[in-house]
């Protein structure tokens, strides 16, 4: 078992992204704890394990490379925006990340698309 | 202009939902650069001005309550994944704050809804 429990959690999943638009899976699963759970919870799927959670991203069907947008890291966990660029327009994900001992324990993916707003109250509110 | 460069982005976001859910208004307000800008990128939706925000908050037109799940701070950003309690069932929102001088600044909200998955190449993807 892999464990670098001074690497942050900012450059962890940093490093996470940077390997996965590498394809390079044998650094990339180094990042895993074995146990890893995925969670995609708008769909309610799950990946459990390591190497499961690497051959889901491998085995992804069609070009992609991801742009990390937005980075926010404390002491246990992180966020990031990322534009997944794959089909046209990129999909903008959102991904909490756990860690513990420099390995990612967790990681919760979540793909809010687009929708048509009900009315609002406030007459402040406009569109873009 | 209300100003307070000690308080942390950790504890202004929890105040921002605490003082929501208080319908403190005029407490709610201080934590409120004069020049923020509100953002859903999903329908494109924007609200300017700290008066637009609080008004955006205040006439929502029914019962609502959020519920704080997790929150993730830096020095300049922070995410808060809320359940927001109002429909059934509560909805997920993911929320991005910046802070500047101790006021937030900019808010982007994120709204993910529930949706089924397309069929997955690795197998080592279950439903929950």
């Amino acid at each position: 078992m892999n464990s670098n429990p001074t690497a942050d959690i900012r450059s962890l999943v940093l490093q996470h992204w940077a390997l996965a638009n590498a394809r390079d899976w044998a650094q990339f699963a180094l990042l895993l704890a074995p146990d890893l759970l995925y969670e995609v919870p708008q769909t309610r799927e799950r990946v459990l394990g390591r190497a499961g959670y690497v051959d889901f991203f491998a085995t992804w069907p069609v070009p992609w490379k991801v742009d990390v947008v937005k980075c926010i890291a404390d002491e246990q966990s992180a966020l990031t925006l990322i534009e997944f660029q794959s089909a046209e327009p990129p999909m903008t994900g959102l991904t909490i990340f756990e860690a513990s001992g420099g390995l990612i324990t967790k990681v919760t993916d979540y793909w809010p698309s687009a929708y048509e707003p009900t009315p609002r109250a406030s007459s402040h509110v406009q569109r873009y």
